[in-house]
């Protein structure tokens, strides 16, 4: 087969992996291409924590609809698994005795109990391996699986922007926006891969956010959960978040009114107590609740506090063009310490429409 | 003639050009190279403020050789001047009596008294004549002259290091190289282009620093005058700036002792005073100083100033890969109102070792 043909086919893979957003808690995202005779015939993606891998899918697929897959190429975006004693059987064995004749795979599975042992027992039964390195954005979506194999927690993108003298706020100009379009396209963009978008109490109640991805693609999407740190439960009931029906989470240290609690809950809200709201305690957490991909959206004592505890995989600083000056709150007006950022850790720069983007990754 | 010959001659006459920094006072930066037969037979720089063009130098310097430049070829910067009444006659009349074949310059003269007419006038006694756009950063000598004519002032160039959250200084991490050495050594690069760097007196009292420029080709380099905004003539008399001998500018609103001002001037510090020290008032005594581009690297106050005087023609921000939180001073303590930059200027950002550069350019 062509190269060109291969790395289209694992794209589409990839693109299939990508609809599973939102719907595999905390396993990977997975999407699956049977090729047989220059022609696919089955396809399948991760869609449900739990539910078919994606590459049962595809050949169950095949199958549905009278192919026989022996003798076929299977695209799949992550190694097949390969081991026992969890909620789905293997999926070598399965690719193994359908009799499949090659196997292209977009990468290693990061999982201690499957890595490199999946192709290592699909090569032992003959079938031959191929991995198809993209290296582009597609392939981002597995960074979330890795953290939580890694990390045992989600995985965490701040994101904050700022004036060129890293003002977040303005106490003269009160406009909030202060990026173009093309830049808040750019930071909308940042919702599609993330199960849930998480903010501070204030910036609920001065910027009333809708926290969801409007960009292409978001008809069918699941948009994120909303996380609120609201200490003291002064979410308001007629907060955009609660318009969407997606379950917005609210953490909280104290229900002095169980009217309020009950308000909130019945127009969709899981309400979580703490006796204190740590980074730390949010995210233990949100592991519980099987959330991958947390970004973290603002504002200053939110970002601050995740900075001050250390407590992120990737950072996107937006900065545009304009000056706040000293009447201004700085994005790290509540950080005590000084944070040295490692110059181990990946970095990229770019310019967004009027705005620079500075993206650090660990 | 090739191409590639061509641009290689100009290129060599821009690396003459740039011999004259800090030589010429308002004038432009001009190297000038006569090729006949495919050989150099003659060069020269604008060398002195009031002396030879670039063009007269070359041509002196091929008959000294006892070379008969007619016939040859004219590689010259600048858009030779045509104009009367100034302290040089017009180099386009030499030129057509010298007999030259073709003249290759590198821009037009932005000065309007000749901008185009050289070039035009040229044509009609039927020299040959073709623009040789190199499109790099040769070419960002003729800023300063540019803006000298434009705006009857010095080009100002803004320069600040600061955290990722826009800080300049911590007072908990006292230690002022935030950037590392590719940083560094791009920020002392600026100093080749300017013939001076101002900084506030807390600057010189805390780093004291040389000033100098200390690249590549820092050997034979004159170096640019320092300047000190002084209001109480606090100036320690054992600075580094002392030591170099290029006649540091000290800026004061008072002179309570006259022996503090006696002994600054004897080790060569030329002080002037002002009722009171304000970028405007700054700026036009450096221009009656003939100097064409300065180069402002803080603190904090100086650059919040000329932000707030929007009196600048370039700012360039290095952001350094550190968050110095609310322990600190940010780069615009000073500045009580916002600015915004707009749209239309020329931005780029870049990543320089450890720090982003985010150079703006009006």
């Amino acid at each position: 087969m062509k190269n060109s043909n291969i790395v289209q086919y694992m794209r589409q893979a990839f693109n299939l992996a990508k609809k599973g957003i939102n719907k595999t808690g905390l396993n990977p995202l997975v999407g699956a291409l049977i090729v047989k005779n220059g022609k696919i015939i089955g396809e399948g993606f991760h869609n449900k924590f739990g539910g078919d891998h994606a590459e049962i899918v595809a050949i169950k697929d095949a199958e549905k609809k009278k192919y026989n897959v022996k003798g076929s190429l299977l695209f799949v975006t992550l190694e097949p698994c390969c081991h026992e004693n969890k909620k789905t059987p293997p999926c070598t064995d399965k690719i193994i005795n359908k009799g499949f004749r090659k196997v292209y795979f977009g990468s290693y599975d990061p999982n201690p109990l499957v890595n490199k042992r999946g192709i290592e027992k699909l090569k032992k039964h003959g079938i031959k391996v191929e991995m198809v390195n993209l290296k582009n954005s597609l392939t981002e979506i597995n960074k979330g699986f890795e953290t939580v194999i890694q990390h045992k927690r989600p995985r965490i993108t701040l994101k904050i922007c700022s004036s060129l003298d890293g003002k977040i706020f303005s106490r003269i100009k009160t406009s909030r926006d202060v990026g173009d379009e093309k830049q808040q396209l750019d930071a909308n963009n940042l919702r599609k891969l993330h199960d849930a978008i998480l903010i501070g109490i204030n910036t609920l109640r001065e910027d009333n956010p809708l926290l969801t991805f409007r960009g292409k693609g978001s008809k069918d999407f699941i948009q994120p959960r909303p996380i609120i740190l609201d200490s003291h439960l002064r979410s308001p009931i007629d907060s955009n978040i609660f318009k969407i029906g997606n379950k917005p989470i609210i953490f909280t240290e104290n229900i002095k009114s169980s009217i309020k609690e009950k308000k909130l809950k019945k127009i969709g809200a899981e309400i979580i107590l703490l006796n204190s709201i740590t980074p730390k305690k949010i995210i233990n957490h949100l592991y519980k609740l099987k959330l991958q991909r947390i970004l973290i959206e603002g504002g200053g004592k939110v970002f601050s506090s995740f900075i001050e505890q250390n407590l992120w995989d990737e950072i996107i600083f937006y900065y545009v063009k304009t000056i706040y000056g000293k009447e201004s709150i700085s994005m790290t007006d509540y950080l005590d310490k000084v944070v040295d950022i490692s110059s181990q850790y990946k970095s990229e720069v770019k310019k967004i429409g009027n705005s620079f983007r500075v993206k650090i990754t660990k």
